[in-house]
């Protein structure tokens, strides 16, 4: 025990180090976007500060989708569908015959993006039930490893934001418990998450089927069933804040009117808050879109956080790096 | 931040110095249940060690009913209910007319005893829905303040079990993440135990019921609805662990047959794992029943304990102190 207790002075000590030495976010330009979070953070966490908040109320809550990584021209994990589905098919001789299923076999995303919100749902259901969550974390893992998005070439979780990830660190430094609240399938982002983003899985909220726990000859498994249990978009972000962490966050990170309720929650709290959206404004280094785009709707929140004060991040401008592999080597 | 990270530094080193200084579990006496549980903590936290686990999978779950806290001859959520019915009772003449609410009017604890499920959940549901969560929270803090055990004449908050407090104490000094995981209300429970066990909220997973985020003309609020969206008892605690943490835990603790497939889950992982059992035989300075009790059956649990080698604590000759209030001035 001893050896662990030193070896977290050791770690502690490094991140001061690194804390000071290093200037915060780096591919953040010196714009107002920047400032705006630096004098944030400095106040909630400077003792005898009027805004001063305790480490343990130092709860930030970030959507994924558009916000730590790009989803254009399809949500990633509907890539992951499509593959899936696909690798599935074989077995299910009958899918052939249902237009949703259809769609995706035939790689048709036109039909796809015009299915109803149930024939999506029963396409993310047939694609994670009937394994166990064993199996099916293995099966997302393999697919992150070598899975690569039809325009850039790259892996998917290569695809993520730089000064998303700098502002992670800078927050986790400052004390805060990070938390990502996504409308996507717990089950597909927990698997990678904490290797690219540094979230624990318990530390990582999304919509998320029915489970059975059932106890087999070797041992109990926990099996996925086709049927959602929480959905974690508009007002269902809230709510699963509420149900998971039972404190409301003081910082709330989104890109879309599906963040809206998140941030509304957050910001409507007592003392200072912040709400930061992302604004996808680069069609060169990312792709441009906002209040018509049927990914990642950007309008009500546009106008709230013009209300309300948040801070909306233009990529363009605010960003000097957007991707990792922009650095330069 | 220097501050922060710096006072960071000290705690820590205070930490070091209080694990080094008191001998761990004092209330415990040197009996096989003591040594087993430091023996499993000195096995998982030694660096090198083939049982070694790394601090971020070092989850242990506690029932709370029985394992935490006393649970005769009622479960002390249910005395709550029967307080929270009673003084909303004026605005609901038609609960009068209910059997299930009849009993509660009447402090018929046998006829409640009698009751069916599904009568005691629509009595659990009046009790905590029809209100923001901000709301419930203090009703509960209100009531956890003042309402006193019919026999102990105690707070409920001061018949939780010292051994148990220290156990928490010991495993988060040897840097386990502690989760409650009980079949009690999440809404009634979050509210006290971050003070009482020093369990944050987002390390409290309960049975919990739907709620609505909702904007009102002053902000918006979260209400609670009459209808349950998770039980969290039996298969269900295997079920809620996955659903929150995502992480096998490497140890669980319990009391009664609601318990042993969180046991099972937990014990059939991979590598060194620990399951505890308190049983109540101490009808002197508690209670004793176990195969054949109402409330908090161990039976099951018991059998299973003896067949994979759980730990069966022995509250009678196992520890020296039951309640805090038992100690020496």
């Amino acid at each position: 025990m001893k050896k662990i207790l030193l070896k977290s002075l050791l770690i502690l000590l490094l991140l001061v180090n690194t804390a000071f030495a290093a200037e915060p976010l780096p591919s953040w330009n010196d714009t107002a976007s920047k400032q705006a979070i630096i004098t944030f953070v400095e106040q909630v966490t400077q003792d005898g500060s009027p805004n001063f908040v305790p480490i343990a109320e130092r709860i930030a809550t970030f959507d994924n989708d558009g916000t730590l990584w790009s989803e254009q021209p399809m949500y990633f994990q509907d890539y992951f569908i499509f593959d899936r589905i696909r690798a599935l098919a074989p077995q299910h001789p009958e899918w052939k015959l249902k237009p949703a299923f259809k769609a995706v076999l035939d790689n048709d995303v036109k039909a796809f993006a015009a299915l109803s919100w149930p024939a999506v749902q029963e396409l993310i259901m047939a694609s994670q039930s009937g394994c166990t969550t064993e199996e099916f974390a293995q099966a997302v893992k393999d697919w992150t490893a070598t899975a690569r998005h039809p325009q850039t070439g790259r892996l998917y979780t290569e695809m993520v934001f730089q000064p998303m990830l700098e502002l992670l660190d800078y927050l986790r430094a400052n004390g805060f418990k990070t938390y990502m609240v996504t409308g996507a399938s717990q089950e597909f982002v927990r698997p990678w998450v904490e290797q690219v983003y540094g979230f624990p899985p318990e530390q990582v909220i999304g919509s998320n089927s029915k489970t059975k726990f059932v106890m087999r000859e070797d041992g109990p498994v926990i099996l996925q069933l086709p049927e959602f249990v929480l959905m974690v978009d508009n007002v269902g972000k809230p709510v699963a804040i509420n149900q998971y962490i039972g404190r409301r966050p003081i910082a709330s990170f989104g890109n879309s009117d599906g963040d809206l309720q998140m941030l509304q929650w957050t910001t409507s709290g007592s003392g200072l808050r912040l709400g930061l959206l992302v604004h996808h404004t680069d069609a060169v280094r990312e792709w441009a879109y906002d209040r018509t785009s049927d990914i990642g709707q950007l309008d009500k929140a546009l106008d709230a956080a013009k209300a309300k004060g948040w801070i909306v991040v233009d990529m363009k401008n605010d960003w000097n790096i957007i991707h990792p592999f922009e650095k330069k080597q």
